[in-house]
C-alpha cells in the first residue's frame, strides 16, 4: 500500500481525490500495489466532506509520516509550495505538482533534490493540462533532438480571440464574458499580459533544450491591445490572430517570445479555438508532432496529476532523467529574429504609400470596410531591429502584429 | 554498456540505426549507461555500409548471445518475425517493434510472456509512425477511461482523399501519383482496402479497452469506391471524405469499425491532409485529446522505435504494465450503431423525392453541377440496419457514406 498526501483541496486537489476514488482499481492495476490518500492539507475544513477525516491543517505531520511516499502538490504559487515540496524531497517523498509558477521558478533545483535523493519531482500537469506533452518530450520524442516549440498554452487568451473572431466583439466585453463563465478570474493579468503562457513555455523549453530557461527573459506580449478592427484585417487575409508562445533553435541561437500573431488557415494552430491548447513540437528527425486538448479545468488537470502519481509509484527509490541543468540557456533577443510584420496605418493610403514603400519596398495592401480612415501593410520579412527603426519613419502607424512564417506547419 | 540487436536492415532498420549513431550521446544521459547496436540480421550483404562489420545472416548468433538485452524487429510481416520474437523473449530478451501486423496478430500473447519473463515488448513505432500515442495511452491517460478512439491511421489513403480533393482528381490518378512518390507501395491493397488502418485501431482499442480487439472483427471498408463526385458532394456540405478508424463503447456495448466518413470542417480532422496521422481520444474525465503528426517515414517512425529501446534499456527486468489481456473484446456489430448517411441517387430528384421521404421522412437534399443527372440526401440519424432496408426501397441509390457526428469534436 502506497500512501500519499495532496497538499490543497481547491479545484485541482478535490479533483484529485475524486479521479483517484473513481480510478482505484485501473490506477491498482498499472501500479501493482494499492495506493490511497492518507492526509489532505488546507487551512479549511470541510464538514460533511469525503475528506473530512483525513483533513490536516499542519504540514509536518505529512512530513514527518514516513508512510507518505508520494505528495500531491496543487496549491498554487511559489509560497509556500516550494518551501513545503523542497521539504518533501528532501524527506525522500515523490512530488507530483500541477503550479507551472512553482516548476517554472524552481523547477531545476527541485529536479536536482530529486535526483540525488533517487526520488521524483513531476509536473505533466503544469503545462496543457490534460494535454501529455511533458512526458513525450521527456520519453517519447528522448531519441530525437527538438528544434522548435510553438503553441496555444493559454486558454483563457484563446477563448477571448475566439469570442472576438466569432461574435465582432472587443476585448473588454470578450474579456468580462470569459470572468462571467470562469474562463478568467477576476485579476486577469496573468493570463491575458501573457505571463502564463510565458511560464509554460520556459518550461517546454528548458526540458526541450536542457538548460534552464529563465521565465523572466523572455520576451513577453498580451493580447491587452488587440482590437476588433485587427481581428477583422486578419480575417481579410484569411488568418486569426492567436497569443503564441515559441522557442527555437536556429544557427545554434536559441530564441524564446509571448507574443499575438497573425496565424494563415493553412497552419494547423489556426483551428485551435476557444479553451483548447495545442502545443507543436519540431525535431530534427521526427518531423511535426502535434498534441492538442483541454488546457485546463478541474478533472483534466487532476488526471494530469494522477498520471503523474502513477509514474512516481512505479518508480519509488528510482530516478526518472529529465534533461533540465541548472545552468541557464542563453537567449537571443527577439530583436535580432527575422520576420513579416502586419501594420495598422492611420490615414489615407494614397498620401502614404510612397513612405512605405521606400521604407519596406515591396509591401502588401489591405483595406478593410471596418476601417475607413485607414489601411495594413504586410512588410516582407525584416530583422525586428529593423523594422522598428522603419515604422518611426512612416507617419500614422498605430499598431502592428507579427505574421506567424510557416515553419511549423 | 547495453547491448542490442536490429532484426533486419530495411527503411526502419537503417532509420533505427541512423537515429542511434547521431543521438548517442542523448540517449545515453537518458538511460544513464551506454548502448551499442552489435548485431543487424539481414540475408542481404552491405558492402561498405556502417553496418558491414555487425552484419549477420543467422538469428540464431542473437538469440543465444546473453549480452544481447533488447532486440529491435523491423521485418514487418507476421513471419518470420513472430517466431524470431518470441523466442526473444523467452530468451529473455526484451523487443521493440515497428511491426503492425505483428502485433495486431500476436499482441497480447507477446506481452504476456514478457510480463512473465520480467521483460518488455514495446511496440509504439506499430501505431502512427512518430506520434507518441501508445505510450500516452499506457502512463499518460492512465488515471482515465478512455470511451473513444478516432483517427486517421493510414497517411496513403489520407493523401490519395487530399489530392482527389484539392486537384480533382478520380481516385485512380491519385494512387498511381502516391505510388510515383513512394506513399503507396506497387500492390496498395493493405492501404487502399483499409486493412493497415484496421489493424491499427485494433491496437489501440485493446490497450484502450483493455481486452484484445481481434481486428479480423473489426468492420472494415477502403476508399476504392470514392469518386470525385461524392468528393464535390462533400465539399458543397463544406465536408471532406476521410478514412476514419475508430472504436468506442456505449451503453457498456464496444463498436470499432474502419470506412470511409463525411466529415463537416469543423472537426478537427478535417483539417489533417496529406500524408498526416490524427489520432482523438476522448477520456470520460480527460475530454477530448489529439494526437498528430507524420505517420510514416524513415526517420520518424526510427524515432519512436528508438524512444522504446531507450525505455526497454531504463526498464531491464522490470515490465511496464500494459492493459491488454488475451481475452477476447466483445464487438458490437456496426449495424446497431445509430448514425446519418450521405446517399447518392441516379435520377431526377422531382421523381423521387416522394420514395425518399417516404423511407427517411425529413432529409436534406443536395445538388451540384457536377452530377446534372442525379442528386445527393442526406438522413437523419438511422439504425444502420434498417438504413440499409431502406435504401432497398429508392430506386436509383448508387452509393453512400456515413456521416461523422460531432461526438468526437
Amino acid at each position: 500500500m502506497i500512501k500519499i498526501a495532496v497538499l490543497g483541496y481547491g479545484t485541482v486537489g478535490s479533483g484529485v481525490v475524486e479521479v483517484i476514488d473513481k480510478n482505484i482499481d485501473s490506477i491498482t492495476r498499472r501500479i501493482g500495489e494499492e495506493i490511497e490518500v492518507k492526509y489532505v492539507l488546507d487551512l479549511r475544513d470541510f464538514p460533511g466532506d469525503r475528506v473530512e477525516s483525513i483533513l490536516v491543517h499542519d504540514f509536518d505531520v505529512i512530513l514527518n509520516d514516513p508512510e507518505v511516499r508520494i505528495v500531491v502538490e496543487v496549491m498554487g504559487g511559489v509560497e509556500p509550495a516550494y518551501t513545503f515540496v523542497k521539504k518533501c524531497l528532501l524527506a525522500g517523498k515523490s512530488v507530483c505538482t500541477s503550479n507551472k509558477e512553482l516548476v517554472a521558478s524552481h523547477g531545476p533545483e527541485l529536479i536536482k533534490i530529486a535526483r540525488e535523493g533517487n526520488n521524483n519531482f513531476l509536473f505533466e500537469a503544469s503545462v496543457g493540462g490534460a494535454i501529455p506533452v511533458i512526458r513525450p518530450i521527456n520519453s517519447s520524442l528522448t531519441a530525437d533532438r527538438i528544434l522548435e516549440i510553438k503553441g496555444i498554452l493559454n486558454g483563457t487568451t484563446n477563448y477571448i480571440l475566439t469570442q472576438m473572431s466569432t461574435q465582432g466583439w472587443e476585448f473588454e466585453d470578450a474579456l468580462h464574458k470569459a470572468q462571467e463563465l470562469g474562463y478568467a478570474e477576476r485579476n486577469p493579468e496573468a493570463d491575458i499580459e501573457g505571463y502564463d503562457a510565458c511560464r509554460k513555455i520556459a518550461i517546454l523549453s528548458s526540458l526541450a533544450f536542457g538548460h534552464n530557461v529563465d521565465y523572466t527573459k523572455v520576451h513577453t506580449e498580451g493580447i491587452t491591445g488587440i482590437t476588433s478592427t485587427d481581428i477583422c484585417y486578419a480575417a481579410a487575409m484569411d488568418s486569426a490572430i492567436k497569443l503564441l508562445a515559441s522557442s527555437y533553435c536556429e544557427d545554434g541561437r536559441y530564441y524564446a517570445m509571448v507574443a499575438p500573431f497573425v496565424v494563415h488557415s493553412s497552419h494547423p494552430l489556426y483551428a485551435v479555438s476557444g479553451v483548447y491548447n495545442a502545443i507543436f513540437v519540431k525535431g530534427t528527425d521526427i518531423g511535426d508532432v502535434m498534441f492538442y486538448g483541454s488546457g485546463a479545468g478541474k478533472l483534466p488537470t487532476a488526471c494530469a496529476v494522477v498520471a503523474d502519481v502513477v509514474d512516481a509509484a512505479k518508480h519509488l527509490g528510482r530516478h526518472i532523467y529529465t534533461s533540465w541543468s541548472q545552468e541557464d540557456l542563453t537567449l537571443t533577443g527577439i530583436d535580432d529574429a527575422t520576420r513579416s510584420f502586419y501594420v495598422r496605418i492611420a490615414g489615407k493610403r494614397e498620401a502614404l504609400e510612397d513612405a512605405v514603400r521606400k521604407e519596406f519596398g515591396d509591401v502588401k495592401f489591405i483595406s478593410i470596410k471596418e476601417d475607413p480612415d485607414g489601411f495594413a501593410i504586410v512588410t516582407p520579412p525584416v530583422i525586428e531591429r529593423s523594422f522598428k527603426e522603419h515604422i518611426a519613419n512612416i507617419p500614422g502607424v498605430t499598431s502592428y502584429i507579427r505574421m506567424e512564417g510557416s515553419s511549423a506547419s
